[in-house]
C-alpha cells in the first residue's frame, strides 16, 4: 500500500516530538507500506520568521517573504530525515523545488498545477521513506512559493493524488471529525466516515480540523483522506467519496459559529444591479461575505442581510453606509452577539422535513430563528449568540447524534 | 564597476544589522555599481541548527545535514532582499541551486565545480541588487550541499570570478589584514597591501581573516579581495596579486600560533619510506600536520620533529609510540607548551640574511630555537610558549613594522 502522511507542527515542534513520529512512520514500514511524509514547520517557526519580515516593514516583498518561510518546512524535514536513518531506516528529504511541485507565481498563496511523481517514486523503489516539506512549491519560473496557511494539508492531498496512493493520513492533535465540537456537548461522537461534501460544509462552518483546499482536493481527485490522531491511537474519521449508506445518516453533524456579525442594509431598492454592486464593495475590501439572504420584495424595497467575520464588522458597516446613502437605502442596521448553528448531512436531500425538524427543535427551547440559509445539505440559522450552544446540544440530541443513542461501528 | 560584496554571520545578527548592510549596498548602487551580495547564517544559527541535528545522533545523516543548515543562509538572503526592497531598491534572491552553484557532492564540504552566470546577470541587466546565499550549493543530481565553515567567502569569490567582477569585498569584523595580532602588540598596523601567497602564509598560520580555500581560488582566478570592517568605515586591505614595488617590503607580518604541540621520534633508522610510513598512519586518523622537520642523519640514523594540533597530540603520540617500536625508532616524545612565531613576505625572496636577522632578533632577548622550518616567503620557528608574545613584539620591531616607523599611505 501507498501511504501518504502528513503531520501538522504540533506533532513536530520538537526533536523529541519528531522521533515519535519517526517512530509511528517506521510502523508503516514495517508492514510493507510505501511511505511519503509531509511535514509542517515546528509550530511557532513561521510565525516567528514573519514577525522577522514584518519587523523590517509592513508589506515585506511577497517573493522575498515565501523564500524566507520556506525554510521552515525545509528545517523539519531534514530533521525527520536524519531521525529515520538514525532509526535504521533508509530516508531521504525531497524538497518543493526538487520534486517538483509546480504553482503558479501567485506568491504566499499559490496553487498547484502540476506535481511530478518521477523522483519520489525512484526514491520509493529504492526502498526509502521520503520525506517532503509541506506548504512549498516551486512556479514555472524557479522561484520559490507558498501555498498559504495551512498548504500542508493541501501539499499531502496534492501529492497523494499524483502518486495515486492508497490513502492520505493527516495527523492532527484532534482523533477525528466529530458530530459538533466536544466543548459545547460530551455527547459529542467522532465519525467513522463522512463525504467528501459533508466535510467541506463542516470545514467551511468552523470545525478546523482540516484545510478547506485540501478536502477540495481530495475530492477532485478522489484522494480518501484519513484524519487521525499524532498522539493517541485511534481510528480517525475517513472523509471519502459518498456510498449510499451514507444517506441513511440525516444529519451528521452540528456545527457552530460565534464569530460573526450580522449586518441588514433596510428597504434597499429592488432592481437589477444593486446587491452586485453592494457586494463588490465588500470584496474590494478583501471582506469575507458568509451568510447572505434576501427575501421577497415589498413595494419594490427589500432588505438584504449578511453576515461577516467580527474582525471585519466595524469596516464592513462603513462600506455599508456610505452605500446605503448612493442607492437610497432607508438604512443599515448591524448586531453582533449573534451565534449561528449549522445542520450537515448528505441525508437531507432524501429526507422530507428535516428544516421543519430543525426549526421545531428550536423554539421546543423558546429559541428565536433570525436569519435562516440553506444549502442541499445544510441548514443554517442565526441566533442570539446567548443561545448558541443550548441550541448545539439540542440539535445533537434531536437528530440521534448524542453518543448513547448511536451504536458505533466496530 | 561590477563589485561582489561578502558580509559574515556577525554583520547580519539581527534585522538591524541588515539594515545596516542594505543601507551600505545602496551606497554602492547610488554611485552606479553593479552589485552582487553574498551573505553568511545570521551568527549563531548554524550552531543552532547543527545542534538539533547532533541532538538526534552523533553522526546525523550527511546529507540532511546540508538541507537543514542551508536554511540560514537562505534566511539572511530573504531578510536582506526585503530590507533593500523596502528602503525602494529593487533587489532579488538568487538561492545556490537558482544560480545554480554546482558542486561536487561531498556533502558538508562539498567543492565548487561550476557557476552559471546566467540568472545572476539577467537580474543585474534588469537593474536589482542580487543576494546570493554563501555557502550552499546543488550537486549534479540536485542535491543539496554546503561548502564547509567559512564557505561563504569561497562562494563570494568564486561568483566574482565566475562573473569577472571588478572587486570582491570582504566585509567582516575587523578593518583588515594587520602585520601581527593587535592583541599581542599595540604597535601592529593595517597593511594596504598584500600578494595572495603571503595572505596564503598568513592565513593557514592563524590570522583568521579570510577562509584560505578563498584566497587559493581568488589567487587562481586573478580576483582582487578587498578586506573591510562592516562595522567602520576604512580603506581595508587589498589581496591582489603581487607586483614589483611589494618585494620592497621584507616582511610583511608576524604570526603567531600557540594551539600546536611538538612530537619528536628519536633516532629513526634513515631507510627510503619511513618517513611516508610515519605520516600516513598520521592522515588515515584525519591528523593535520604542521611544520615537519628532519635534519642530516648521524649512523644512519635521524630524529623526525613535527608539531600538531593540541587537540590531537595524545592521539599522534600513540599512533607514534606504535610506529616507532615498529620501524625500531629508539623513542618518541610529546611536548606542549610551545608557541611556533612565523614572518612572512615576498621580500624575503630577494634579500638575503633575513633568516639570520630573525635568529639574531630573537637570541638578543635569551629566546632559544627549538625548531626551525622555511618556505620561500616565510620562516617559522618553535620556541617556548612563554617567550612567544615577548617574540612577537620583537620581530615586529625588528622588521620596521611598528606602526611609528613606518609612513603609511595616504
Amino acid at each position: 500500500m501507498l501511504v501518504v502522511q502528513k503531520y501538522g507542527g504540533t506533532s513536530v515542534a520538537s526533536t523529541d516530538r519528531i522521533a515519535n513520529v519517526a517512530r509511528r512512520v517506521i510502523e508503516y514500514k514495517k508492514r510493507g507500506d510505501d511511505l511519503v511524509v509531509v511535514v509542517s514547520a515546528m509550530s511557532g517557526e513561521t510565525d516567528r520568521l514573519l514577525g522577522l519580515a514584518h519587523s523590517i516593514g509592513k508589506f515585506p516583498d511577497e517573493r522575498e517573504v515565501d523564500v524566507l518561510i520556506a525554510t521552515g518546512e525545509q528545517v523539519t524535514s531534514a530533521l525527520l530525515a536524519i531521525t529515520l536513518k538514525e532509526m535504521g531506516h533508509d530516508a531521504v528529504s525531497v524538497l518543493g523545488h526538487q520534486v517538483p511541485i509546480v504553482t503558479d507565481s501567485a506568491f504566499g498563496k499559490a496553487r498547484i498545477s502540476d506535481i511530478d511523481e518521477t523522483k519520489i517514486r525512484t526514491e520509493l523503489k529504492g526502498n526509502k521513506i521520503v520525506v517532503v516539506p509541506g506548504f512549498q512549491g516551486v512556479d514555472e519560473a524557479g522561484n520559490i512559493t507558498t501555498l498559504g496557511r495551512g498548504g500542508s494539508d493541501t501539499t499531502a492531498v496534492a501529492v497523494a493524488a499524483a502518486l495515486k496512493a492508497d490513502m492520505c493520513e493527516i495527523y492532527t492533535d484532534v482523533d477525528g471529525v466529530y458530530t459538533t465540537d466536544p466543548n459545547i456537548t460530551n455527547k459529542a461522537r467522532r465519525l467513522d466516515r463522512i463525504s467528501y461534501d459533508e466535510m467541506l460544509e463542516m470545514a467551511s462552518l468552523g470545525a478546523k480540523v482540516l484545510q478547506i483546499r485540501s478536502v477540495e482536493m481530495a475530492k477532485k481527485y478522489k484522494v480518501p483522506l484519513m484524519v487521525k490522531s499524532s498522539l493517541i491511537e485511534g481510528k480517525g474519521t475517513l472523509v471519502c467519496e459518498e456510498v449510499p449508506e451514507m444517506e441513511q445518516v440525516v444529519v451528521s453533524g452540528v456545527t457552530y459559529n460565534k464569530n460573526e456579525a450580522k449586518i441588514t442594509v433596510d428597504d434597499v431598492p429592488d432592481k437589477p444591479g444593486i446587491a452586485s454592486r453592494l457586494f463588490s464593495r465588500l470584496a474590494e475590501a478583501n471582506i469575507v461575505v458568509d451568510m447572505i439572504v434576501q427575501n421577497v420584495s415589498h413595494d419594490k424595497k427589500t432588505d438584504i442581510t449578511f453576515t461577516v467575520a467580527k474582525a471585519d464588522a466595524k469596516k464592513a458597516l462603513k462600506i455599508m453606509q456610505e452605500q446605503a446613502a448612493e442607492i437610497g437605502a432607508k438604512g443599515v442596521e448591524a448586531a453582533e452577539g449573534i451565534a449561528k448553528v449549522s445542520i450537515v448531512g448528505l441525508g437531507m436531500r432524501s429526507h422530507a422535513g428535516i428544516a421543519a425538524r430543525m426549526f421545531d427543535l428550536l423554539s421546543a427551547e423558546g429559541i428565536n430563528i433570525e436569519m435562516i440559509s440553506t444549502s442541499e445539505i445544510k441548514i443554517s440559522c442565526v441566533i442570539e449568540e446567548k443561545y448558541g450552544e443550548l441550541a448545539v446540544r439540542t440539535l445533537h440530541a434531536g437528530f440521534g447524534l448524542d453518543a448513547e443513542d448511536v451504536q458505533e461501528e466496530k
